[in-house]
């Protein structure tokens, strides 16, 4: 399906003010999310908040079903979080790795990530190993085949990472993980909303994701999905009587279903916001998002190979819609700061984020853009003509 | 100071709607915390999220200014949370307890805390042991101090419950725990924004608080409050590369000030909302804020004495804004029904929030009402004619 650009373009309110190429930061909302977040303000400061939650609660409930739908999952099988990295880390600090359990990452994971396993190294004991890359970036998946010849107890990986446009095979990885036995926990947060995710394809046991990435909706959103046959048997890390009412005096019992993972208290007002994303992310479909965004980004390499000095920094196989990027004589950060001047949005990518690559690879700082299905060619050629522009120390 | 009620309730946009009178649910906000989360949330759209977080700064780093004040603390002792359980946890399950560690806790604690002590006591071995009541109803301090001679891990206890009146002898309690040197955590969730709030005077080491109550913050705002002298000496439970920088391959290094509780992506548009009912509230003053809270309170359970069949459930030698309550003859949940079609908002408490004491009190699901300083002597004499005037079973 064709996406109708120019309807697209007039629901999205930033487009009027900034030249937004940075849907891999935080994606500029469309009026429905917008208004169901204020809408849902308006009326939690017009009647009260809990009395606004209750009139609303078959939309929030709705809510549950979109993720849902927009992972191939089941509205048990999703926590709604307040993001993503909170999701991630109910789901990993929630399995029970001990003394030299082996968990197996990729070479791209990000630091929010890796922060962690450092912690349960320490704490825990685990051991961290790291699947090295194939010759053009991507996870190397015979590399882990063989990794798993030894038991482990977790695979966890970053499909799309925050720097370097690549897509890694999850996929593929899902098949492994599930011929093994091996639980997989796959942070998709750069992945949702710009390409079709589907947990089953995936084979992935644990998906997280944010709200405000590709998928257009409220900073401060993420979710959860769990795979149903898990959930039962995963106890989280933290709880509250809303995950586990108290239930005699001496005795909690776990919801069963995944919002076993959740608190009692949540933003409401972002949850409705977070359900218009994902709504308007499916009435549009995933397909004709990825094909438009990624067509968009594979233009922006293009004319980036047309600048002297120029650097593409993406690897992998398959590129998405993130271009990673240094020019010759540009600090990027000053970068960053001038083409905003020129209300041009773009960012930066640093080498803390994703040290194992950048390091790997000698990455110091780079530039960062990400285009969305709602940019244009124009947009990306007032951002190539600008970078051109821009005086080299 | 007196507090002009007139103008306060014309900032208050929900009073020409509602007779609302459950604060200790989710308070009004006022025009001005509508305002700021409204105004992110469209900066947001117009510019893109992260650039409105930049573009805010300074505004964003003053709310930690504006906690810290509220709570006599210092900016670097404040961590702002999606919620007070988030926060509670944060602290709770970052306190390394083993087996056979004492947790001295209320008769009154809250569920959500509750089911914590329980987890750990299945997952350390902690002995969670139960400060009795002295005969008012309030947590005995006596008895506190009798448990302390032998060697306790923590003490941590609800300053204001959910139901029952009850104001727990909260600054009591730290004198007591500073002289054994016991760590103390103190969940104030029903306390701030209705009375002053001074962690020096209280003498607790962590205190945790929602923005939605008395503070009539946004839903989906908390902060955790950790005293200076123990950040440094805390690992949270759980980390991210915000709380915790990777600063080497196989290195991270946790922030030096609260925010390491902390993680990277927050909800920025009620951070500037929570900001705003802080600053509402100290413009106030909590004195002046309690003062007329707690008289409308006492002037409800007045006029409920006048009603047949009515009975005060409150407990303890201080009471607050929060009223609890059941008269024989009307069912509860259906009474708050009944109500809100009259459009007056009042609530439940149900025992398994608060299961130790209301099961030691015999107590079923009761009524919870909750005046704050913006009702008026009209607003609780509606609720009185109200409940009068519903037929009994």
């Amino acid at each position: 399906m064709n996406l109708d650009i120019t309807t697209l373009r007039n629901q999205t309110p930033g487009l009027g003010t900034v030249n937004h190429l940075l849907a891999s930061g935080s994606a500029l909302m469309p009026q429905p999310v917008v208004d169901a977040i204020t809408g849902h303000i308006e009326l939690e400061a017009r009647i009260g908040g809990y009395e606004a939650a209750a009139v609303q609660q078959q939309l929030l409930d709705g809510v549950y079903t979109s993720v849902a739908r927009l992972l191939g999952a089941a509205p048990q099988e999703i926590a709604l979080m307040e993001n993503a990295t909170a999701a991630w880390c109910q789901a990993f600090y929630s399995l029970p790795l001990n003394k030299g359990d082996r968990v197996l990452t990729c070479q791209a994971e990000y630091a929010a990530n890796y922060v962690a396993y450092l912690q349960r190294a320490k704490r825990d004991g685990i051991v961290i190993e790291v699947i090295p890359n194939d010759e053009t970036g991507a996870l190397d998946v015979n590399a882990l085949e063989s990794m798993l010849e030894k038991p482990a107890a977790l695979v966890s990986i970053t499909w799309v990472p925050t720097n370097g446009g690549l897509v890694n095979p999850a996929a593929a990885v899902g098949e492994i993980t599930r011929k093994h036995n091996v639980p997989y926990l796959l942070d998709a947060c750069q992945a949702v909303g710009q390409m079709p995710v589907d947990v089953r394809e995936l084979g992935c046991d644990y998906l997280t994701a944010t709200g405000r990435k590709f998928l257009r909706g409220p900073r401060g959103t993420g979710f959860l999905y769990i795979r149903k046959e898990l959930i039962e048997k995963t106890e989280p890390a933290m709880i509250d009587h809303f995950a586990a009412p108290w239930v005699a005096k001496d005795r909690y019992q776990l919801r069963p279903d995944a919002r076993r993972f959740e608190n009692w208290e949540n933003a409401y007002a972002l949850r409705a916001g977070l359900g218009a994303a994902v709504d308007y992310a499916l009435d549009l479909g995933l397909e004709s998002i990825s094909d438009r965004a990624w067509g968009l980004a594979n233009l922006l390499r293009a004319e980036l190979l047309q600048i002297k000095g120029a650097t593409l920094c993406d690897a992998g196989a398959q590129n998405c819609a993130i271009v990673s990027f240094s020019i010759d004589g540009l600090d990027p950060q000053d970068t960053v700061v001038k083409l905003r001047t020129k209300g041009i949005c773009i960012g930066t990518s640093d080498p803390a984020s994703t040290r194992l690559d950048a390091e790997d690879r000698g990455l110091p700082t780079i530039l960062r853009a990400a285009p969305h299905y709602y940019n244009t060619e124009e947009d990306i050629g007032h951002l190539v003509d600008a970078l051109k522009s821009l005086p080299r120390s």
